[in-house]
């Protein structure tokens, strides 16, 4: 059970690395996303997502414009809101935010039911297309922002709102007879009613989501019931309509990722939740099966994963392109859920790791510097003529856009960023789990003992860290710390003294037990080395590269630093490269530079065939963290860089 | 001028290799090929071509079926039958031909025109809509199907016909007040309005190429004229609508290739053959800019082009995956038509070179051995799993069919295949230039002088030919043979007499210039070595790959000899490789084997991504002609092999 959930405390980031992306979101992404919901924006088309509200609740009067999910903007942006008040009081955000819920509650209607797609386009038609219109998905979103808005200042009035409304889901889906046997089409109200479940205890939500998940995939299938009540015939526009929504299997026997990205990632953080608090034995197994098939078999380096555009989707076994992937911000981001839940199940440092790898790379890559433009999809390598010209590279974007049609994306890393303290601990009776390392202040209740704990560091530049423990009294606990897997060397003191780690490391957790007391300091040097990382021959792709990897953070050579025409920077297997703290590039990285070689293109001439062999020359190079790429003048980006001969 | 237009001559084909190809057409494609176009097949959709023209001639009742250039199927069938005739005679086949043309004529309207698609479909719209409908794409066709049909059979009805279509459409087209001011979509009448100036005589068909060519891509914009008459609002599918049509410029101000590849060398043929007919300069200088920048930059190793699916079109400079190309068959062809017209331009090797290119691998790769399955598509490396998941991949297929929807590329293949002698010699004034080597018989008029010519050679195994040159008296002029660009070394010999070719080569042709006599003996040795083909770097695809190519022939991998996972053959800079023929292996080829390196799959576990360097092993490799490949058990196939460190 996680902080946030059972004894649920504030986190206070003093971290150099995350403050500045917190206050880039409180600052700039809050407030924009907060005129776009209110169609402000002269850029970007009207979002509309308030005015449906304000037309439910009678305060206006017009028609429903946007997706059918549009509500979910609304949601997310209150839950970012809310976890951004957490650690940055806003009065003003939070008056906003009460009289965005006080106006949910004026166009709820009176069973609960608030979807306000429904409620003014086919007000006769709730539960009749689950697959495709993300009503659950819509009401799930908006539980996780009343929880959230709960656990941020304390007020009831949201988390009562949307209790009511999965009161009302609850009467409307089940195994009882006369209740609809269904499930949503995108996975988010499993999540939801399990966090539901964790602020008021309330068993039935807990029920209800693994209705959902057990429910799913069953024959006959829901979706065909649901299509052939609608006397619809048109085919799904995937290939597989069931795996689109991984719903081709029950969960349980789902053994590989397949369908949309986020779908899958959001309906597996349910799974580990419910496998966690439920001890349930089945469901931890094909949680663990799905993990080891995305994280060994379909994720790229940076975290990414979807790697094709058709879907939004998985597409099969080692199958990553980098120019053409998907790796949509939103399925990092659900990784990152996924991961945390899974070291509910387990604490060990491969899911934490996978945590750490999105965290710093391919979820923080959707959003430039400022927090104002934003990719949906991340790809790993860009040639801009590329994606201009090519028709199957049209999904990939060479700069980052202000807002999108379906602007999911940009509220999701909103939230995500403005919780990131969320994902550093988690505890079970006497353990503390020390997954993630970046400066706060928090405290934690542990089996009954208050304890404070902070962290300083210089993080992800360096891997020293201090942390300080402080229980309010002399109390035995074990502190577990995590040793990265990317790490080759890490050295521990505690209160000065080096402690052997070794012997107490267990999958890759470091648990230091002892009678802490009051300004008890534990230092943490983990050794950060620049990495050379080879991907697995059965990914064709990258066969002949190398990435290069520095701690958590994978970087990448942009034209800005060594021109275009990046495919002939060839990088030695023994380059000599050194990493430099670079405090005006980029907002502040650490730069790895050194010599590799270049194909000479002028040699060439004309022809674009010959038998000769290149020539190379030697050449400087330039890597910059992959999470801060296109911060400059538009180009070409690569991570995987050929290998010289 | 050509031999087949000025004193046209039919050759007769001895050779090995073509002489199977031949065959294959003559026995299974044209008779299949006519199953389709009367709906006999009972695996394919029905074509209805012929059920159209019979309804148009009132010899049935029905609609109109089929794309709207389905009468362009017929054409290329009897073009491609009279081509057939003229080397294998078949009283049956020449019968069903024509029956055909007598359909043909009895469906003709009054005033010459035939379509059955606005005959039948939109009576009223004749030549309202050029740019989409094909109207004249099909009149192409059929011209150039009535000039193959007289020059094989001597029979003028045909070619009667479509004179007449031809100077109907005449009546419409042109510079005078009241004409259309407009031209096709999909160019072709061009190129086939000069065929039939070459059998006629008749200046009107040159003039109105000319009209067509030259009032391509003049402002304002025929396309945007005829929209707008049409009240047509919505965008055209591609994104730029003219230069999809090569009508972005006019054609001597076109420099480099775009859009549609097929529609685009079918317009560079007709320049081509109006530049030489007319000696026109700067339509000359366009077709050499087009040249260079097709060869250079746009071309695949196979002789393929166009890559990308959108629009079955060029992308951009040096945008040449490998395995996402669309290298459309017809294509390829098209570029064997347009390298012919160049070499009227100018004997310079680097045509033939490009011509014997596609034709010995881009093109033939279109069809099996048995001449009863198809590739639309012909990439150069397959994953059959990324064909069958990947929608970016969808138009590859892992897989020849056994027809399509659009049915353009098998009659196309069985046209240029039946008429491939054609392409062996060109002349001028005393001057006979021999581009291609392969046992044929012919003979020509040189400047008032039959020749009777023979070539007798195992080419593509081996570059030893024997070229007799026989004229009816002892006469004076020159023989020009072509030392291919692949060749690094060749012996020359005339009546068993070594002659230093040196000294008379020019552009890749050796110039005999003596007085022949009856039975001279001209001896060509050129040397066929196993080369390690390296692209331009500026391909960012093929950085750090190698091709095997040996002659004319490109090779490739196949999962059949090698097992899969192909991109982990990893080929030595100096390897030793051996070519051996094997007459038992795809109906006998010259297969490439020796010793490679291979990357171990398994010593990786079940980890993507480590720092640790990936071990090799030593492997055997075999590559087979790249023509050839998926003849045997579907599965990976491979051109550009990665390189070993």
């Amino acid at each position: 059970m996680t902080i946030q959930q059972k004894g649920y405390q504030k986190v206070k980031i003093t971290d150099r690395f995350w403050s500045k992306r917190l206050e880039v979101i409180h600052d700039h992404v809050i407030p924009y996303q907060w005129a776009a919901l209110n169609d402000r924006l002269e850029d970007a088309e009207p979002s509309h997502a308030i005015e449906n509200f304000r037309i439910a609740a009678g305060e206006a009067e017009g028609e429903y414009h946007g997706m059918v999910f549009q509500d979910s903007d609304v949601a997310k942006w209150l839950e970012a809101a809310a976890y951004s008040l957490e650690h940055h009081p806003n009065p003003e955000l939070e008056k906003t935010a009460d009289e965005v819920i006080a106006l949910l509650q004026k166009a709820q209607g009176e069973d609960g039911y608030l979807n306000t797609y429904y409620m003014l386009k086919e007000p006769n038609q709730r539960w009749t297309n689950l697959r495709d219109n993300h009503e659950l998905y819509c009401a799930g979103h908006l539980i996780e922002a009343a929880v959230a808005y709960y656990q941020a200042t304390g007020k009831r009035a949201f988390l009562d709102l949307m209790s009511k409304y999965a009161d009302y889901i609850d009467t409307v889906f089940g195994p009882e007879e006369g209740k609809l046997k269904g499930y949503d089409g995108h996975q988010e109200i499993e999540l939801a009613l399990l966090k539901l479940y964790d602020v008021t205890g309330n068993d039935k939500y807990l029920n209800l989501s693994r209705y959902f998940i057990d429910e799913r995939g069953k024959q006959p299938h829901f979706f065909d019931i649901e299509k052939k009540k609608r006397q619809e015939s048109s085919p799904f526009f995937f290939h597989d309509g069931y795996a689109y929504h991984q719903a081709h299997l029950p969960v349980r026997d789902q053994k590989e990722a397949v369908g949309h990205a986020v779908r899958a990632v959001y309906m597996y953080t349910a799974m580990a939740d419910l496998a966690a608090k439920t001890n349930d034995e089945t469901l931890k197994k094909a949680c663990e099966a799905l993990w080891e098939n995305v994280t060994q078999k379909q994720m790229y380096l940076t975290g990414g994963i979807g790697s094709m555009a058709f879907g939004e989707a998985f597409s099969f076994q080692y199958d990553l392109p980098n120019d053409v992937s998907y790796t949509e911000t939103c399925a990092s981001i659900g990784l990152v859920f996924w991961a945390k839940q899974m070291l509910e199940l387990a604490a060990d440092h491969k899911y934490a790791d996978v945590m750490e790898k999105a965290l710093y790379n391919g979820t923080i890559s959707g959003m430039d510097l400022d927090g104002k433009k934003f990719f949906y999809v991340n790809p790993l390598e860009v040639q801009p003529e590329a994606c201009e010209k090519r028709n199957d590279q049209k999904h990939v974007k060479a700069v980052r856009q202000t807002w999108f049609g379906c602007a999911c994306c940009p509220p999701n890393l909103a939230r995500l960023i403005s919780s990131i303290g969320h994902y550093i601990y988690s505890q079970k009776e006497r353990e503390l789990f020390v997954h993630l390392y970046m400066g706060h202040e928090t405290n934690v209740q542990l089996a009954g003992c208050r304890v404070q704990l902070a962290q300083e560091t210089n993080y992800p530049w360096d891997g020293d860290v201090t942390m300080t423990v402080s229980p309010e009294k002399a109390y035995e606990f074990t502190v577990a710390l995590r040793i990265p897997g990317w790490s080759r060397h890490a050295v521990l003191k505690v209160n000065g003294e080096v402690v052997d780690h070794f012997p107490i490391m267990k999958n890759g957790y470091v648990y230091i037990t002892r009678t802490w007391e009051d300004q008890d300091k534990i230092e943490l040097s983990i050794q950060m080395t620049i990495e050379q990382i080879k991907a697995n021959p059965l990914v064709r792709h990258n066969v002949g590269k190398a990435a290069l990897q520095r701690g958590p953070l994978v970087y990448c050579l942009e034209e800005a630093d060594n021109g275009g025409q990046l495919q002939n920077i060839l990088l030695p297997r023994k380059a000599e490269l050194k990493a430099e703290y670079d405090e005006d590039l980029l907002e502040g990285v650490v730069v790895i530079s050194g010599k590799a070689e270049r194909i000479d293109e002028k040699d060439w001439g004309g022809s674009l065939y010959r038998t000769a062999e290149i020539q190379t020359s030697p050449a400087d190079i330039k890597a910059v963290p992959y999470y801060a790429w296109c911060n400059r003048e538009p180009g070409e980006m690569r991570v995987w860089i050929n290998q010289s001969r």
